[in-house]
């Protein structure tokens, strides 16, 4: 199955010069959605972990049917004010200012091996202040796991000392 | 499995007096999890459904874990600006001001069915504001189906022409 067919790009959004890929009609169609979570799966039979971490919101739509498949425990990481416990939070730079990213303060113990996974690899910056999230916990990443790479912003660069996997690879 | 006891609650969150239902405690326990899951396909065996709709944030969490399981399509109803097609919006009341959440245009047909799953039933304003979208597109709610219900709140009066599932009652 072709699954870049099933995913729609709408061009300028939400900026100008921008084409944003919908995850949204690849979701609504029940055997593409399938298949996504079958090769999310295959694609890290190798790596170990106790959890698998969804970063908001769209992360939310493939991590926690993954968890499900996986029969693994499944861990929000939310913006800002979002989580209803205390939590830890870590902020990372955008284009102008920053933003930051929590969990709650005991969703993972010294040790725990997490995969992180979200829909999309852009520049990293939230995938990387992820990371660093879990290991200020103590726990270990596993794997960072992506539906989609945007391959020419390069986040490999500043996810180099990670594993990395993504299953749909656009140039821009 | 007492899945009640998989969920913490947290006293004034919000605000005073309120008794937050956390379920990022279930979700870390893949057992509780996975249970719960199973609770949800079961209780809408005899609905006939399309897809299934998740309200964001939490609402995800389940609904597209469910979607897989039933191998049905996964629909986001989001807050507003969040989809990037064009959208139809429906508005609901707050205590103090309104809101509104959106579908794309083009998420549902006329005559399609579907569940509606989030994961608290409070007011109910929510819920019955994505019915209403729901049919505004000439779909069909097949049923709404809660993990979390709390009865004193009532929304079952302002559903009263739906179809209404939860899994798990507090008192408030």
């Amino acid at each position: 199955m072709d699954l870049k067919s099933k995913i729609r790009v709408i061009e300028d959004y939400p900026a100008k010069g921008i084409s944003f890929k919908d995850i949204t009609t690849l979701l609504k169609d029940s055997e593409a959605y399938a298949h996504t979570l079958d090769l999310l799966a295959d694609a890290i039979r190798d790596y170990e972990f106790d959890y698998i971490i969804g970063i908001e919101a769209r992360g939310f739509m493939f991590a926690s049917a993954l968890a499900y498949k996986l029969n693994k425990g499944f861990i929000p990481v939310r913006k800002p004010g979002k989580l209803p416990a205390e939590t830890v939070s870590e902020s990372y730079d955008l284009e102008y200012g920053s933003d930051s990213i929590e969990i709650h303060f005991d969703a993972l113990n010294k040790g725990d091996k997490v995969l992180i996974l979200d829909d999309l690899l852009a520049t990293g910056g939230t995938s990387l202040a992820c990371a660093k999230l879990v290991e200020k916990m103590g726990a270990k990443v596993s794997c960072l796991e992506f539906v989609i790479e945007l391959e020419d912003l390069n986040a490999r660069e500043i996810l180099k000392d990670y594993e990395v996997i993504s299953l749909i690879r656009y140039d821009h």
